[in-house]
């Protein structure tokens, strides 16, 4: 069992792929079975783990999610962050703050498509921490 | 601990109840306290835990989903694999790609009316892989 | 490695923190590195992980959800259990019902802004019961 962490560069709105940095954890703690628990320790990014062929389909999530949560928002209150920091806060509501891939003969078990993402909601994102569980 | 794999026929859009298969790895794992975790190998279904009472929940779920991920927005620029492959991505990344459930009593910690289900999001949907990781 | 509950009064919607609570049970727990997995055990609320700064923030987050979800709706027909009983259902979905924190030094390893809330979607919640599992 260990508790690792990733920096990640994410240095503007959209989905930055790390699937190959989580693969090396895991063959580096030899867990043969076993679970991966990914978490983002921010409130205005989170994880997500998509279609990893198709680069449209990251692009449409993104621009789906941004007509879905624009900003300029009249409701919104908290605005004294930038226009973008209370649309990131829904965003990441709405997404992933952690999740758990089982590990079998020491690889994630992902699907054929499958690829993990780091999906930054701010405008300008820059270095994001996500703490890495690798257990049995 | 053990990593199984279940097989779940979902042929058509809509929540598909898998409950009593997870219960049943739970039984065969002889664990009596620990975590149960599921694991859409898709990016097009996802998992969903709700009430498995009254039927009109799941059917307005659906509804409700299909009409906020509509097919055909103009949005989408990935369109090749059908209209309804784009809604499903967008769909499949609102809800979880991953869950975890406490066991207790060799039983999942369930609360009474609630129920495990693969939620497809293709109009097609056919097999999908659910891998889950019995832990201590 | 344990199981534990924890009661929660939630007594209107909203976003309620148990970050202490869950911080507690960590600290009893003994475990210096592991994960900390918790479980909602209902349909009509939630958890989530968002900022503890300015409470604004959980003010338009609630506020941004009721108008996308909201009661009435003539797409609904499970209204047997009140106008607020569907909007919940979906809210939940659009949510987490589990959430997965890894532990170091025996702490928790929530970034510097994150708390941990039960988001109850209900106008009069009451009771609300998460089922914590501590490992390693």
């Amino acid at each position: 069992m260990s508790v690792k962490q990733l920096q990640l560069r994410a240095p503007q709105q959209g989905l930055f792929e790390f699937t190959a940095q989580v693969q090396v954890l895991v063959q580096e703690s030899h867990i043969s079975e076993g679970l991966c628990t990914l978490f983002v320790q921010h409130t205005s990014a989170s994880l997500l783990i998509q279609e990893n062929a198709d680069p449209d389909v990251r692009t449409d999530l993104n621009n789906w999610f941004k007509r879905l949560v624009p900003e300029g928002d009249s409701l919104y209150t908290h605005t004294m962050e930038g226009a973008d920091d209370m649309p990131a806060h829904i965003k990441s509501a709405l997404t992933a703050t952690s999740l758990s891939i089982p590990i079998l003969n020491n690889r994630l078990t992902l699907g054929t498509w499958q690829g993990i993402y780091l999906w930054e909601h701010r405008r300008r994102g820059g270095m994001r921490t996500v703490v890495v569980h690798l257990g049995q």
